[in-house]
């Protein structure tokens, strides 16, 4: 059984947002035992959407559409799908309901457009909107299942989670898809290749092994489908096992967490706290640990300490500190880790200085310098990097550093 | 003269990953007059992707490659691009000098694996690769173009900015493209749709009007595609003048840049400063401040406060106050948001506190409600909020509305 995804919207295929609502879907199919086959972005446009349905149907026994759903005038999802399936429109009292609801909450007057939402083909099944004004729509033909849903994410997912899920569960049997996951870090995607040479050329040709690097990790991810899956899982978790016996020291997590996660469950068993500083990744470090539900069980806060000024009044850095050495130094980096430490009372504290760029870069210290220091009521590392010239990814490059800096420490 | 996006890799299909690559490429080939006419991301399999570069060359005219280009076993775009092209793989000796240079830099020892990332189809015109080991490769058949790049996506950047966009100007005329953007916020789509529909129905059949909601925020956008540049941009700048003189009072900007960065640039302009007090978002309005390119001239730094003896430490937030009334609470939204423009010395203050989920929601204040005081010197305002459900959700509809709050006070 296999599934395709095809999203709408000119504002993708110009770059103005990026779906995400694909692989959020994809995450979601993959674990209920459907595969996806293809994703495809196409325009806002009535032939270009019925050849696209054509094609996925050729390949895939269940078609999702996201998108072009909206009251406006460049939505036109639903009018071709009219078409495909040769429908009437119809009101949906429901639907309606809905829609009237909504626009009750936030006291807005209802208009002739947001009624037009409530319309539907008259041979679909109506797919309540939890969240907003327009409704999915469910199809069927020649075995095939078609379903529509608006773009907007939390309104999709809502609509995926609770209604498209459920029943398609209900009518569908699906084959065990089974993943297993070991997250790696400090290690390259060609070396972590190397240790385990033995282990990948001996797989069976129903296991598949992909190395998936990001950033200063590599996870690798074990995958196969079978209708027979629990003779299928006891295999994995034994090829599982030999994978993190033969590269144990670069094991960050056996499921698929990410490190910071990983480090948040750490502290939270052990009852610790951790308190952060960060000057260059300006906020990204605790947003990554705040994303965590949960996460204010071990993560106390920080300070996000971009100007000078708040580096002494914040964290009780020295200003002869800062005049001597510049903010992007060892011994500034140092004191806002152990002011972290001293100031927010917590066991371990991650402190990160450096020049994110564009600008800002001097000959000694070019855009891409960054200073990390770790630090516990016993011990602190730190360390200087040398990223690149691209500001956004020496933020992220910094941020998974230092947490490696952390993991290494807690272990 | 359109183009299409090939993204090959099964953790995209089982979405391990949202694909960001495309979205970039999307956008930079539309600056130079290049239009995507569909986006199709498939999987690690010879088949599946000859396929799609079949179907990819009836359409267009530049078919864009990324991904499957790494050393490991599961990585199969290069062989693949051997058997569509009729290829033997050669070394490249320019390539191998790259590789060898970065291996250096990491003072690791070369692999085969690494060696073999620098051989290449005999047919192609090498792509270098600036900051990785897959160089990229440019093919050319039967009038049609074929541009096979990493996936990482630093690497891909460079090689697109540097190496592949030069050299399709170099080769193809484009014509032009042309964009014009007016960001609002305040105002729901049918709304704004209701407002300016006399202008919207007198549009010429060859200008495109989009709506693209995100959050509490509209953008509209005119485009058009014409070889005579000049004349249609002069046609879209008095139309996109009519709609913003139809919707001034909801207009945050007049170009395609985000909330955050119109608040920045204002703060610059005027010289004054802006901290933040951070409880629910975690960081993560640091983080959309932080991440914009100069944002150190206006934005001082903040706290994330996410334990109550941080609010307490960091803000000054009374013991009493958090113990009547709570942390999510006027009461010590307006003390940390006092106390940030206090304790940081700035002339306005962002604080938000509120209940992200999925836990610690209570009947009175249900997961979703959040608190945001916004300040200045002279003023200041706080709102409560319901949110949704969904941790993250909340965490980016809290940062929308603080912002929107902020730039209203700062007009």
């Amino acid at each position: 059984m296999l599934a395709e995804i095809i999203t709408i919207g000119d504002e993708i295929l110009i770059g103005q947002i990026v779906d995400t609502n694909s692989a959020w879907m994809a995450q979601q199919l993959n674990e209920v035992g459907l595969k996806i086959k293809q994703i495809t972005s196409v325009s806002d446009d009535e032939d270009h959407i019925l050849k696209a349905l054509d094609e996925a149907r050729e390949r895939a026994d269940v078609i999702f559409l996201t998108g072009g759903l909206g009251p406006t005038k460049d939505d036109i999802t639903k009018k071709t799908l009219c078409r495909y399936f040769d429908s009437k429109l119809i009101l949906n009292e429901e639907a309606l309901q809905k829609v009237k609801a909504i626009f009750e909450k936030y006291k807005r007057p209802l208009l002739d457009v947001n009624i037009k939402q409530a319309e539907v083909p008259d041979n679909c099944t109506v797919l309540l909107n939890q969240y907003g004004t327009a409704p999915g729509m469910w199809f069927e033909k020649d075995n095939k299942i078609f379903i529509s849903m608006p773009g907007v994410p939390f309104e999709m997912k809502a609509m995926m989670s609770n209604t498209v899920i459920p029943k398609l569960k209900a009518q569908v049997s699906f084959p065990a898809i089974i993943h297993e996951t070991i997250m790696t870090a400090g290690i390259g995607e060609s070396f972590l290749a190397k240790e385990i040479e033995e282990i990948e050329d001996a797989l069976p040709s129903y296991i598949k092994l992909a190395y998936l690097p990001k950033l200063g990790q590599v996870r690798l991810r074990l995958s196969a489908s079978s209708t027979n899956g629990e003779e299928l899982r006891a295999e994995m978790l034994e090829i599982k096992s030999k994978l993190i016996a033969k590269v144990k020291q670069f094991v960050i997590a056996t499921e698929d967490i990410s490190m910071e996660e990983a480090i948040l469950r750490k502290l939270t068993q052990r009852n610790q706290t951790l308190a952060t500083a960060e000057s260059c990744t300006g906020g990204y470090v605790a947003h990554l640990l705040t994303a965590i539900p949960g996460s204010s069980q071990a993560y106390a806060g920080g300070a996000v300490s971009y100007s000078y000024a708040l580096k002494e009044i914040m964290l009780g850095v020295k200003e002869e500190t800062l005049a001597q050495h510049g903010a992007v130094s060892e011994e500034t980096v140092k004191e806002m880790a152990q002011g972290a430490l001293d100031t927010y009372q917590t066991d371990y504290a991650i402190a990160c200085s450096g020049i994110a760029g564009p600008g800002g870069g001097t000959p000694d210290k070019p855009v891409g310098t960054v200073w990390i220091a770790v630090a516990s009521r016993s011990e602190m590392i730190c360390k200087r990097f040398s990223f690149s010239d691209q500001r956004m990814q020496n933020i992220e490059r910094t941020a998974v550093s230092a947490f490696f800096m952390l993991y290494k420490m807690m272990k």
